[in-house]
């Protein structure tokens, strides 16, 4: 049995790794660190783990550390990349989940993230823990960058297109609705019930900081590279990316031949038959990422639309899934359980 | 005072027509007709009316419009091309809430309502109630096809941009997202509470009825065939509908100058400050139509973000408006209320 | 035309008062006023009241309140106490929305609203503000004391029964039930989308400080001292207070016609006929109390079930209810909007 | 391996059961049975189960049910009844998720149920499956009587009180809160997600068919005749149920000792330490019952606060617990999972 840390653990990512952690056979929940509730109960702070969590939070120290095996930091930008350089440790494999190491290009960081770039060989050696596009490089990483939530579904939507040169990439849209987790816990008024339910609102315009992100692995997939416009929206929901993807045809071909080919060896890629559209409940509390895709002969438009849950296949399902490559372990150890309907 | 009855009570957006007529100082709701209802008492039906409507539901036959001034009908689509050839009085005004009488082109009408078409001279004799662009038709008119909900936020939010020869017009994309009062009363699987909320989905991919109507009038604005592509989704509120519109740029201005003149004459239609996006829950229960924008000089993408309030700039409140245009009232009689915030 | 300051001006009680004064046709809202956004744009802070209110928040002090005629309080408890007696001029009409002078006795406020309790004499002048009960006294009255949200709609749906002891005193159980907006505009983990929404929670166990309120106006309606259990619960939506109220029954009387004979001259008071329990969205936005009545035989309980829309009646609506009574206008005047459904 | 049937399987219920018998290592679900979906493939209805449940569903007859070890009714009220009698087998377990064997007496069936109540000899056979009170009973069952949603949460909040006589039994009050899915799949005005949203309703005033056997279990517990006052909430949520339960105490204990007490063999009770009341999403998606106390010293009043998942706990876990414990496994087999929070 290998031996996890979660830091961060007050946050909603690493509660879902809590959460996910519990039920798999090869690897479980040591220690969950968090600097704010250092000593505090884990189940005085999220009393849905009565019972289930006995154990306190511990603070962030090199000591809290010893004989873990693997690392996984659910800690907002700007952690991971100042902490990683100082506990590294040979043979243990670190998960990070925020954006830290996601961006190959130190300006491109700063720019859209606000923050100094990491250490460049820190990043170099992060690999992008995208199993569908990635999955040989992830089985020999020791260190993970984790993709963003808005990242993963774009991607996933766009790969077969991208890669098969079917789509003029000049012309891709990204319309990213999102549930309010994705802002975490910390509570604003971005995130006060009362001005989010029964609203939406975009957010972000032309300032995502997954713009980047989903541009350097569509860059790596088509040879040449790729600008897109990302506009994401906040609903009023808790969990679920949808992210509708539009772009010009240039090439028709059986798009829901191509999906399905593309993602035939992936199993939480679920490629709907035509006149589906997946809705994020359908892939509630699941790693799944599930697309539906329409072309309109009128417009020779592609219309792809792509749903996660943002927790899970967004960020924690997702890392768990790299933890299970990484180890040698079935792929989707721990993560087999079916969405919540309704 | 005119007198004025609403065909189709039942429904929500004549329900809406209740609320705003209540509120008028020169037109009274004096019929309230529903064929399914025929006899009840209304607040029986509706009980947030009570001690305020104290009337029943009217039948639909010519004697309950004696005496009536103005006839809205609160429809679907197929009611109202079919009623107003056998009830037309020449001094009367109806107002058609319906997509009976908004596509010009008879195959088009059957082809995205699956219904056989208007009479054409019917057809012909509408005018298209959208203030912003037809103002002085509609004072003329004795006929208002009402548009759509989505068409009102799409049309709104690039008619300045199509006008000005701004955007490359093969580059509209909308990506629409309505609550689930645009839906109506009548119950199914796709407003059924347990599986609408906490959930988004994408709905007629490639096939929504407002294509055609938004393509028409921007075609007029143009001068020249304009497709476009629109994609709706149903997201968990009651009211409210955002349309965000993607479109490329080719010639450089700018569009807070360009939006605020357009729109200066117009007193539903604001246009918020560089920075500043709109949420649906701005416009609650009010008649405005807000429009923030964003030109992205990475990618010379225009993200136009125009909301409203469905059931009234996207219905009712719409009609309302027309009503007031077309008997010389000040255009905003009625239509004062403050949005409900939060 | 009066001319009223609303104090408070950033949260959500100041904000209701601004859109119904809006509205009204004998005063107008002069200066809003806010602490923390002194010099700051209404519409910055409120978008959607873009071209509506034109003007800036004023800081508090003396010279603002020049020639205003009503002054609400729209601020916290422990706020309106303190102020009232430095700026205190004759002739003004003084509107306090919090908590600061409901409660008669000392001690009592001080146990339950956890502050040192205001000037006596300051507490003695203010009239207790909910209409239904002691019209003739805020007709008389200078300051207000307007009522809690709960207490509210607790009183009304037990008054009936307390002044014609027709229910045991002993056995009155209030299960309240709030939308989140009653916790106001502070952001906190209990009002986080993320937490709120898709859930429901019991709060302020035993605690709930609108209870020795309750206790006081049932108590004089008694005759003799009564004591009441108040739980609180925090549902998803945004407006609306439901208290469903049990209690048993030791006069069997037709307690419909009672409660249509107790309440045949209060407007805003609506008694549902047998079998027609309220929803609180059929109050929405409006200045009603709806009540709904079930006699169980079999136990000899009665189940009240009354709602408001808890930033109206709860709050801003009810303040301007009193205005209305206090300058001799219509006790309706700007206040007859029919509730936005759905 | 045992093999499952699962009657009604297109409702809430029977989709629960096929999440938590996918995870469970000693039964499986062998047939999906469906009247108005027999021939559909599964994932068709719905997509959530794509590539994770492959088969269609079955129409219901004698033939479908050969080699199956447990059947599930996951029926509406008045279809156990009927069949069961048609089909059953020596050795297979019937496990009724419906009302329809739950009243012992005929007459209050009728009553409540509004339809003719079940052969007498089928309803004594049955045991109740509330393995917190009948653990013993249900081992040796081979027809379970799956208790109600409402009825499992009361009767737990209440055991301990009732069976050490703290209580009044003459002043139990239970309000009770439900979300939508509780009214399962079929669609109404009710569950309508435009009347249901930002809402909430009191329903079934005096008539819950809970009532009789809430009362029932509490009877037999204390030994005589209990009745009590059940009002049920509809409430803008899709998961979940809260129990708030008041009632008079007579004899001064430690509660929370009390209930420690009794629940300490049992797994999924939890007892909150005081200070701490449950919220559903708490035990959203698990088998949990989480229970919190308060004793108010003022008024003797005791308050319990208890939370389900109206899908899990309330029908389809307690279900799966029932056959755990009828087949000699561990209680809690396929029913670890932590609750989805947030």
């Amino acid at each position: 049995m290998k031996r996890a840390a979660i830091i961060g653990g007050t946050g909603y990512g690493g509660l879902e790794l809590i959460r996910l952690l519990d039920n798999h056979p090869n690897i479980q929940t040591e220690k969950v660190i968090s600097r704010s509730d250092e000593g505090l109960e884990i189940s005085a702070r999220y009393p849905h783990l009565t019972t289930i969590i006995n154990t306190n939070f511990y603070g962030l120290n090199k000591e809290a550390l010893n004989n873990i095996d693997v690392v996984f930091f659910a800690t907002p930008a700007g952690v991971a990349k100042n902490i990683i350089p100082d506990i590294q440790t040979p043979g243990v494999q670190y998960i990070d989940l925020s954006g830290d190491l996601r961006i190959d290009n130190q300006a491109e960081y700063e720019t859209w993230y606000q923050l100094s770039p990491p250490d460049q060989s820190l990043q170099k050696s992060a690999v992008f823990g995208l199993p569908e596009l990635y999955k040989e490089e992830i089985r020999q990483a020791e260190i993970i960058s984790n993709p963003g939530c808005f990242a993963t579904a774009a991607i996933l939507g766009l790969a077969p297109l991208i890669s098969r040169e079917i789509i003029d990439p000049e012309t891709i849209i990204i319309d990213g609705k999102t549930g309010v987790s994705g802002a975490g816990r910390k509570v604003s008024l971005m995130t006060h019930f009362s001005e989010t339910n029964e609203n939406i609102k975009a957010y972000k315009a032309g300032a995502h900081q997954h713009t980047p992100e989903i541009e350097q692995h569509l860059t790596k997939l088509a040879g040449n590279k790729i600008f897109i416009t990302l506009q994401t929206h906040l609903i009023p929901m808790t969990r679920g990316i949808m992210c509708t993807i539009y772009a010009k045809v240039k090439k028709e071909e059986d798009v829901f031949k191509l999906f399905n080919e593309f993602f035939k060896h992936q199993p939480f890629v679920r490629i709907r038959p035509e006149g589906n559209m997946p809705q994020t409940k359908e892939v509630y509390g699941s790693n799944f990422c599930d697309i539906g895709l329409h072309f309109d002969k009128r417009t020779k438009q592609v219309v792809i639309v792509s749903v996660i849950d943002n927790l899970v296949k967004g960020a924690s399902g997702q890392a768990l899934q790299n933890v299970n490559l990484m180890n040698g372990w079935d792929e989707t150890a721990g993560l087999t359980g079916i969405p919540l309907f309704p």
